[in-house]
This record gives C-alpha cells, sequence and structure tokens, in this order.
C-alpha cells in the first residue's frame, strides 16, 4: 500500500514526490500513548495541542444515532475555541446514553485541570467497539504522560494510535509553494474500507499552517469534503461516530484573506488532494476488499441524480460481487442503473465504459463489445467504471470496493 | 422446504392444511415443454391459456431498464385482453434491443397464428440470462406441443418449468369457503432470494375461479403487492423482467360485485395469504441465504418512513453479516436506523427488540439484555427483528435473508 506518497503542490500544477515522513505544522503538537482501553502492545490514544490562533471546523456525522463524545465535541465547538483533541481508539462511547456524556467530559475535565484551559476547550473523539462502557480512567490516568510527550514531529505515531481495523496507517502531506511563500498542509485519518458502526468510524484531522477566520474554514471543509471523504462509499453503512476536523494555525505568517486567486486555487487543490488521498487510502484498506472502484456517472440532469445512479452501483452487491470476480457482467450495472429512481430514465440513451472500453450503448451491448478486454480491465487492482445518461451536463465521481467472501467472513465473525 | 403447505381459507379464519398438489383453476389450461433454451433434461416453457372470459392484471418490474417481453406485454395488455401467457426460462431477453422485441414478437405471433387470437393476446414472459438474444426458433418449434399438451392440472409442472437458480418449485393453493359456494385462488412463482438480475426476475402468476371486472382486479392486485412481493428484499437489486399477474376467469360463477363485505374480506386475504407466502418462498431460497429474517418497525409517523427504517436495516451488509453468524450485533442495527434519513429522528426513543428480548431502550442497551438469550434467538432459522420509533402510529413489515459468504461465492461465480 502506496501510504506514504506525499505530493509538494507548485501552483496549482501538483507534483508528487514521495516522503519518509508527514511534515509537522507549526502552532500544533501531537503525543500519544499505550493506555490499553482494548489493544494490548500500541498505542491507543493520541492528544492533539492547539495554538491559541488556531481556528478550527468540525464535520461529524449524519446519523441519527450518536456517539456521546460526538454530542459532547459539537456542545464544545457551539462554545468555544478548541486547545485541545483527545482521541481514542478501541471503545466508540457509542450507545453508552447519559453515563457515556459523564465519561467524556471527565476526560475533558482531566485535561482541563492540567492546562488551565477550559473544558469546553477540549474535543473528545471516540472510535472502537459500540455499547461499551468507556474506560474513563485509563484515559485520564494517561492525560499527564501525554501532556509531557507533546512535541511537533508526532503525526505518523497519531495515524498509528487512532486505527482499529486499519491495517495501515493513513497520512498525506503537502507543501504548496504560494506567490509569498510555502505553506503545508498535512492530515491524518483512520477507517477501514468496512467504515464499520461497530468497530467504528472514519476519524480525520487535517491542519494547515495558514491563517483563515472560521467561517471561510468551515466552508472550505464542506467543499473539500463533498469530493473527497463524502465520496467514498463502501458498504453504505455510516457510524456514529464519523468525524473530519480541518485546523488552521496561521502560524505561517500567511493570511488566506489576501491571497490572490490563484493562490486560493492552489491551495484548495493541495488541501483537496490530501482529503482524497486519505479517502482512498480508506477504501483501499478494506479487509476483504480486492478491487479499488472509481465510478464516475457524467451527462445527469443534476449533481444529485448523478451521485443517484453512481451509489445505486455502488451499494449494489450484485455489481460488488461481479467486481470481486473481474466478471464484466453488464447486465448487472444496467439493471443497477435502472432502477436508481430516475424520473423517465431513457436507457436507449445511456452507455457505460469499463476502463475506455464501451459494454453498453443504445439499449444493448456494444457491437464492438468484447469480454476479454473487458475482463482484463476488470482484473487490475483499480478499475474505473463510466456511466453517460446523456440527459444534462452534471456529473458525479465515487471511490468504492468489491464485495468478497473474506468481508463476510470478517464481518460475519469479528465479535465471536 | 415447506413449500407443499396449502391453506384453506374459512371466512377470514385462516386453516393450514397439507396439498399434495396446487388446486386447478377452472378457465385456465396448461403446458409445459423442455425446449432446450439453456438448460438440457428439464422443461423451460410454459403456455397459460385463458378462458375468453378471464380478466387479467399484470404488475411489471420498476426498474427502467425493462426487458422486451415486459415492453411488448405492457403494449398487448394496453390494446387487448390476453388470452395466452408464454413464459420461458434461462433467456431473460433484456438488453437485446429492437432485435428482442422483435424475437418475443414473433413468439407471440405464431401462438396467434395456431389458436386464432390476435398477437396483442398473448403476453411473452422470460426469465434467465441478459444480454444474449433469445433463440426464438426454439419456442416457436415448440408452440405446437404446447398446444397439444394443454390441460387444467400442470400447475406443479408451470411452478417448475418457470425455474432458474430456484431450488424447488413454488406453489401455492387456498379454498375459500365464501357464503354461496367454495372458490379457490391457486398461485405460482419464481425467483430465488437473491433475485439476480442476471439470472433474472421474480415472476407470479396467481389465478382465482372468480369472475372480478379489470378495475378491480387491478386494485386487489396492488394491495396485495403491497404486503406480499413489495415487502420482499434480499439485496436490493430489482430485475428488468419482474413481473406478476393476477387472474380471474370468473368460471366457479361467483361474482365479486355482488360478495357481501365479509366474503370480500376473505377473498382478499386469501389472496393476500397465496402471495405471501410465495413471496416467502422466495426470500427463503436464496443460495446462500442461511436465514430468513422477518423486519418490522412500528410507531412511526407514516407508513413510508416505517419501510425506510425497515429497508436501511435490511440492506446493510453489516446487519446482514451478523445476522449470518447469529450475532446479536444491536450496534449495527442501531447504526442503521440511525442513518436511515428520518428527520428529528430521536435515538432515545428507539427500542429495539431480537424476537420479544429488548436489546436498546432510551439510548443505550436494556439494563435486562442477555447476550446469549439474544444468540439463541438468532440462531433459529427464522428470526424476527423489532423496532419501535415512538414517534407515530404508523407501520412497516418486510422479509429478508442473511448475508452469507456463499451469497458471494455463488453471485461472484456464476458466469465463469
Amino acid at each position: 500500500m502506496n501510504h506514504a506518497i506525499a505530493v509538494r503542490a507548485k501552483s496549482i500544477n501538483i507534483v508528487m514526490a514521495k516522503l519518509l515522513k508527514p511534515i509537522p505544522i507549526q502552532g500544533i503538537r501531537i503525543a500519544t500513548f499505550a493506555s490499553g482501553i482494548r489493544y494490548q502492545g500500541r498505542e491507543d490514544l493520541a492528544l492533539m495541542e492547539l495554538s491559541e490562533e488556531t481556528q478550527s471546523a468540525v464535520c461529524f456525522t449524519r446519523n441519527a444515532f450518536k456517539a456521546a463524545p460526538v454530542i459532547l465535541s459539537e456542545r464544545h465547538l457551539n462554545t468555544a475555541t478548541p486547545r485541545y483533541l483527545l482521541i481514542n481508539a478501541g471503545n466508540a462511547n457509542a450507545g453508552t446514553g447519559l453515563q457515556g456524556i459523564t465519561d467524556a467530559e471527565n476526560c475533558c475535565g482531566h485535561v482541563a485541570d492540567l492546562t488551565g484551559v477550559t473544558t469546553q476547550q477540549i474535543l473528545p473523539f471516540s472510535t472502537g467497539v459500540i455499547g461499551e462502557r468507556l474506560p474513563a480512567s485509563k484515559i485520564t490516568d494517561a492525560i499527564p504522560d501525554l501532556l509531557a510527550k507533546l512535541a511537533p514531529d508526532n503525526w505518523e505515531e497519531m495515524a498509528q494510535a487512532i486505527m482499529t481495523t486499519d491495517t495501515f496507517a493513513k497520512w498525506f502531506s503537502v507543501e504548496v509553494p504560494l506567490a509569498s511563500q510555502t505553506i503545508s498542509i498535512t492530515g491524518v485519518a483512520k477507517g477501514s474500507g468496512m467504515i464499520c458502526p461497530d468497530m467504528a468510524t472514519m476519524l480525520a484531522y487535517i491542519a494547515t499552517d495558514i491563517k483563515v477566520d472560521k467561517e471561510t474554514l468551515e466552508r472550505l471543509l464542506q467543499d473539500a469534503l463533498a469530493v473527497s471523504f463524502n465520496c467514498i462509499t463502501v458498504d453504505g453503512d455510516t457510524s456514529t461516530n464519523d468525524a473530519c476536523a480541518l485546523l488552521a494555525t496561521g502560524a505561517c505568517g500567511v493570511d488566506w484573506a489576501l491571497l490572490d486567486t490563484s493562490d486560493k486555487e492552489a491551495f484548495f487543490k493541495a488541501l483537496k488532494t490530501v482529503m482524497q488521498e486519505l479517502a482512498k487510502m480508506i477504501v483501499q484498506d478494506g479487509e476483504g476488499a480486492g478491487r479499488f472502484i472509481e465510478i464516475r456517472v457524467e451527462q445527469a440532469r443534476s449533481c444529485e441524480e448523478a451521485r443517484q445512479v453512481a451509489y445505486t452501483i455502488a451499494h449494489s452487491p450484485l455489481v460488488k460481487t461481479a467486481f470481486a470476480a473481474a466478471d464484466p457482467n453488464w447486465g448487472r450495472i444496467i439493471a443497477a442503473i435502472g432502477r436508481s429512481g430516475l424520473e423517465a430514465l431513457d436507457m436507449d440513451k445511456v452507455s457505460c465504459f469499463i476502463g475506455n472500453h464501451r459494454l453498453y450503448h443504445r439499449g444493448t451491448v456494444d457491437p464492438d463489445y468484447d469480454e476479454a478486454t473487458a475482463k482484463a480491465i476488470m482484473e487490475k487492482s483499480e478499475v474505473g467504471l463510466k456511466v453517460t445518461l446523456d440527459r444534462g451536463t452534471q456529473s458525479a465521481l465515487i471511490w468504492t470496493s468489491d464485495l468478497t467472501e473474506d468481508y463476510v467472513r470478517i464481518n460475519a465473525e469479528y465479535r465471536s
């Protein structure tokens, strides 16, 4: 898994380069600790310290079944400027009722007591098993050690500490040479392809050293989410604990408000790249996931209907099992498009391609379709599927994985 | 598989009784034939002859990708009263463009030529592989034999002839003792639990000997569909060829229009029973399906939102794999409810039960929840899951199956 590739963004031309370690972000210090919440012999706690000047934007799960730390973090964000992010792996503190809120609050209170900030300035995040009480004392006991270990270059350790079913640590860094000076963006994420609600959660933390006001930061986060983490789907299940934070320290002295349009574009492209690469790593890291599938739906009347078709294909177990077998079973794909619920969809205008090879055209198999060619394309580890609807100008892109016997075995056997 | 149970409906009290064979319906004759379209050594063609007095209502797939026989049957139904239903297994005649329409039309024309009715009075149905041309000459060659073999008691043979991936023939019969005399309803269906769009299709044919006008028949079909075939879901995929026909011959002399309310209720209850039993057989017959799951969602604001929650649970691969392992993984079920998209859903008011055992209540695990008890309930071959939302009076019921490694293997390997 090529997770250590980094991007050096030059103007809006991105140049790929390998980095050995994530680039530290001035204004942020990180510590990790092995508290033994669930896992033995590995770190499972991370504390991020944000400078006083840091602005934070956080987007949480849309699942109505929100974990205690999500409820508490939303509450804290509404009343104060965050100074510490406290993240644990191994226990999601979800489905734990009022007790869960109290436990999360105790952990935050402990950080506050030892640092002199308010409890509301601490944002808690949890990922792991749903429905078991958070062993809060293991976390509070670790806080003095975490505070003592805070350092600027612990990003990779953090990416490791927040893992649950992940098989590799996910991080991505870019340097963006703007007109005045080079700025940096570094992100870490966790979440294996299955996005299991019980070993819950996608978590992502992306930081930059430029100065951005809170309102703009929230808009940048939403815009980048729409083309990154919100484009991935593995099994359609979303979690109780999902969260994505974007942090801007302002420590490099560059102010977003003073950038010209080309620099703003370069910055957003770099941010988008970091978040897209992290999102792709999550899809690629599914246990049981054999193939990475990019589905592009074009010529739709609206983005929404393009996404609707793309998701119907991506969530079809029959399409996903066909991809697992590298079987160009275009009947399954076309049937999925047909049932996606688009109004007055004319299947005679729809075309469908595997890679650049057209399978389906004008209501039937393409006369030039060749099964061996299609199969060869599908046998690769990354496969592109394109659908054109011929009824508009809008498009959508999503990433997903195939459905293998391993997926079922892992998910059926996980708790036993 | 207990597919040969029949129901004797007495007033609206249903009495179960075993029948050895489906009850013939006066006014209908059936023939089957082994034409070798795809399968060897078994019958794969069925012809149903309807008396001149028979009224027909047919509901077709809502998939926009409609097979040629669906397009043609809809056209024929709009212009004439059907006299013959011609059904083949092994080839869906779907994704075959204009050629597919011509092939289906030729088959109908052949029946018309040999019987003296018009081509529009023949309804074609196909099920099988998508995207391969229908070997129409094998069908037309068989029509003289089919016509010669027509007989009233070939219902079970028809149930066998229309099978594709089905592992058993599906039929169900009831006798309904009304005030004046006893009437009969017999139905046959095909479709294995996977409802595979490539080995396509759910097909169902239900006939009764009472007289019903076309408009009422269509309403009865819609009402019974809503609580039977439209309640089943296995993998969320619908097919290009799905069709359900309700046929009323009127041959027993009983007229729906003259029945009193209690007899009308008895009839509808019996019709519903036939269609529900056939629908359940389809779910039970999934290769790879280990468990039959009944999901009931209660106290919703509307039927639609109750169905939305039920379908989100039923389509969650994580819930389905947990059922495969008999794992009472309530976090997965609650997370599915949470992401079902209901407006202002308060998870603290939601309760969830396996059988009668409550797993989840007021935002957390029920204090009396016992994992061993829940697991014992889930280990049975039929499992009930109930969700109460505490926000209204409406409910929904759906039937589905679990997701096993076999499902993936069968669907990944099918074409290879």
